[in-house]
């Protein structure tokens, strides 16, 4: 093994749930107009057609949100309550980062052993501020922030780094992102779920039919399944 | 040389003009409120004390219009105004990229003699879609998207390309970010001034005294100031 790369956001630490606690608090501020699951509805149609032209990310969250709003409430909302959208969608860029339980004792013994790297998707600035708030960077030899986690985004990785996919393990929480992709391209995944998954990251069985990958149900049991592999020059 | 890294925005193509046409149409949409200088001043501010928490590019822009909006009609704006904001910031992260002349000639001639590199700072996602946009990705070796372009940024690439700053070539319109930051760690920089320059990239005269950079009128000019500078393994 050459390389090991870790998935950020729900993997080192806990990050959907800040996010569907804003989207509480939104359904929270339309309640008189609109029922909590027409809005969950409306605002992932909103988040998935602005996918292609804002990216992932807080501010995409944010703009979704705003534009659901309007469209909720035919335009009538009030510039003050829009906001309050802003503001509570504010903290999804400066919660303090809840690294998951284990997360720096497997990445000290490690980083010992391994060249690591964080591989997120995202908005790089959100992300790059995470990864600072972590207090995690110093385990990672290499920070790569990309717009999309597909076969192509890792290809042109292990490419840069010159890092066979044989040499490369991908470890994350998102079967879409973190593990098929790099399964595709002869690569090793190790998926560890986390209790939430946004409904846009969900695959389906017929996709990991034939697909071969070790799901663990917690990041410490990495240090007994990594124990016998050995660091490739 | 080893190395020639050119800036993206308001370098290789046009982009600060976008940005100039966006905020005069929220003077417009504005102006039963608010005189433009008024309004100028207010959005450099809201620009200013947000780039901490939202970075640069356009999401983010227009994230600080919609505020702008709200605080200066101290909330009466209505949801149908915030979505025409929306509707026009949006032009931001899909607007023609308009490739400045020459930039095609000049990176056709380089790419076969040296390794290039777009490195260039704001939102990841929409810095990666300008860059399919201009057609001029297949000239670049390398794509570093960066959130600030100081001191730090340039040693990181250095390190992580194992370059030498004496081997390191910056090309771009600004000082502040382009020029000043590649001189101080012993990097060589091209300065290619464009018609606008956006506040916060401004420096001071004093900034300048005694930095030692070449200033082009164009990028053309270029091939005849690298004609005899040698590639370096």
């Amino acid at each position: 093994m050459k390389l090991i790369a870790f998935d950020a956001d729900d993997t080192l630490w806990a990050n959907e749930p800040n996010y569907i606690d804003v989207k509480l608090k939104l359904c929270e501020m339309l309640s008189h107009h609109i029922d909590e699951e027409t809005l969950s509805q409306r605002f992932y149609d909103a988040q998935i057609r602005n996918l292609a032209v804002f990216g992932y990310g807080a501010k995409s969250f944010m703009l979704s949100m705003i534009e659901t709003a309007i469209e909720l409430t035919d335009g009538a909302i009030t510039g003050s309550e829009i906001q309050q959208i802003i503001d509570t969608g504010r903290k999804l860029l400066d919660f303090p980062v809840d690294v998951l339980d284990g997360v720096g004792e497997v990445l000290e013994t490690l980083s010992k052993n391994f060249d690591l790297m964080v591989l997120s998707k995202g908005d790089l600035f959100d992300q790059e501020s995470k990864i600072a708030r972590s207090g995690l960077g110093h385990y990672f030899k290499h920070v790569e922030i990309v717009s999309e986690k597909n076969e192509q985004t890792y290809q042109r990785i292990l490419h840069k780094y010159k890092v066979q996919p044989a040499d490369f393990l991908m470890i994350g929480n998102s079967l879409k992102s973190d593990v098929l992709p790099v399964v595709h391209i002869g690569g090793r995944a190790i998926h560890i779920p986390f209790a939430t998954t946004w409904a846009h990251e969900m695959v389906t069985d017929e996709q990991l039919t034939g697909k071969s990958f070790t799901t663990l149900g917690s990041v410490r049991e990495l240090l007994e399944l990594l124990e016998n592999v050995k660091k490739t020059a």
